[in-house]
C-alpha cells in the first residue's frame, strides 16, 4: 500500500480481548468498518447521505477475508489504513492493513456493493457513480 | 461532575447503530469499561500489571446502571467524562457522563469490586489499597 | 418473580469472555435486549411491525441497571427470565434475572419507552396501545 | 459440506442489525468462532481444558474468510454448519455455511494454529496431536 486513502488509530482495550487476552478477532471486522465509514463521514458525507445520492439502500459487505499476523492485547495502539478501491462493475474492493510501527497485526480486505431496491428486489447497482465520486476525491 | 478523572473521545460509527440508525444501548457499557481501562493505561500501568500488585484476578463489575438521555448516531462525537470515585470498603463508584457539548447522551456509573482468590475461592477484597494509589495520583 | 412472561437460554461461549475469563459485561445487555426482542417475535409479531401499528419508530431505552452477583464463563448455560412489565404514562420496566439452577448471574431492569415522531420531532408516546396488547396475551 | 462435524442454531435479534436492518457482519464471525468454541464443548471437553493437554495458551486465528451470499434479518433463525478439517502440519481450516433451508447466508472458512509457549515466544505448534483426538471421534 502507497498511500493510504484513509486510516484511523485504534487503541485496544481490555473489552476487545478474549480469555487469552489477546484481541478476539471479529473486532478487527469492526474495526475495518469503522475505517470505511469513518472515511464516508470525512469525504463522501456520511453512508446515510452518500446512500441518498446513490439512491441505494447500503453499501454491504459481499466478501472479506483476513490474515492475523501478530496478537493486538490491551493498550496497544494501532494504525488501521485504507487503501485505494479496486474496482469492478458491481463492487469494490478496499484493502486494510493494521500496523503497529513495522509490526503487522492484521492485513485483509473488504469487498462491497452498492445495493438498491430495483424493479421490486435488492440487488447490487452499477458502481461506476461511486467510482467517479471517490476518483474526484 | 467538576473535573474529570479521565475522558475519552468516541466518534460513533455505523456499526454501533441499530436497526433505528441510532446505538445499540450496550456499546454505551463497552465505552464505560473502555474509559476505565484507559484510565488504568494512562495512570496505573494497565490492568494486568495493576492487578499484579494488588494482588487481584480483575476489577470487575458489581453493579452498573444507566440514563439515556437522548440518542446518538452515526458520525457523533462525544466526550466520555468519568469522575472521582465514591469509596466503600470493599467496592468503588464512578459516575460516567457523555455528551456532546451541552446535549448529554448518557449519565451512568459502574460499581466495581478488587476480586481475588482468598482462601481458595474469589472474594471482593478491601479496596484502600487501590484507594491510595489513585489519591496520590 | 413468579412466572416469567418470556425466557431465553444463553450459552456463554469464549468470545463473549474477557481477559479475566468470565463474561465481559456489556453481554449482559445485549442478552437482556434479545430476550425483549424474542418476546416481541414470538408473541407480538416483531419489533418492526410492533412499530408500524403502533405509529413509532422504536421501543427503545430510557434506563437501564443490572447487579451482577455471580460470574459466568465459557460453556455455562443460563436461563434469562424477562417478567412482567411495571408500567406509567410513557414507559414500562422490564425486570430480568439470569440463573444457572439457583445460582443467580445478574439482575436488572430496562425502561424502556415508544419513540415515535409527533409534530417534528422524537418523542416518549403513551404506552398505554402497546400495555393493551401485552395485557390481552 | 457432506457431513457436519458440529451445527448451532442462531436466532438473528434486532441488536444483531445495523442501520440497514441486516445483520452486522462481524456478528458472522462471532457465531463461526462460538460453533467452532461448542463443538470444543461437546466433543473435547472445552478450550481451557483441551489448551492444558496441549500445553497450549488457545487455538487462535491465523486467517478467515467469508462470502455473504444473502442478508439475515431480525427474527431470522438459520443453522452454521462447521465441516470436517482440513489440516496442514501446522494450522487446521475449518469451513462454515450458514442457511435458511436452501438459502445460503454465509460461506467462509477459519485457519486455525494452536499457540504455545516454546523456547520463550509464542508460536504455532504441531497440529498433529490435535488432529488425532478429533479423527479418534
Amino acid at each position: 500500500m502507497t498511500t493510504p486513502l484513509h486510516s484511523i488509530e485504534i487503541q485496544i482495550s481490555f473489552g476487545h480481548c478474549d480469555a487469552a487476552g489477546i484481541v478476539f478477532y471479529p473486532n478487527y471486522f469492526r474495526w475495518f468498518d469503522r475505517c470505511f465509514h469513518t472515511f464516508l463521514l470525512d469525504r463522501l458525507g456520511g453512508h446515510a447521505g452518500l446512500c441518498a445520492q446513490l439512491g441505494a439502500r447500503g453499501i454491504g459487505l459481499m466478501h472479506v477475508d483476513a490474515d492475523f499476523r501478530s496478537p493486538g492485547t490491551d493498550g496497544d495502539r494501532f494504525v488501521l489504513e485504507m487503501g485505494a478501491p479496486r474496482w469492478s462493475g458491481r463492487s469494490l474492493t478496499l484493502p486494510y492493513t493494521g500496523r503497529i510501527g513495522t509490526r503487522i497485526l492484521v492485513e485483509g480486505i473488504e469487498t462491497r456493493g452498492v445495493f438498491g431496491e430495483r424493479d421490486g428486489r435488492m440487488t447490487a447497482l452499477p458502481v461506476a457513480p461511486l467510482r467517479e465520486m471517490i476518483d474526484a476525491l
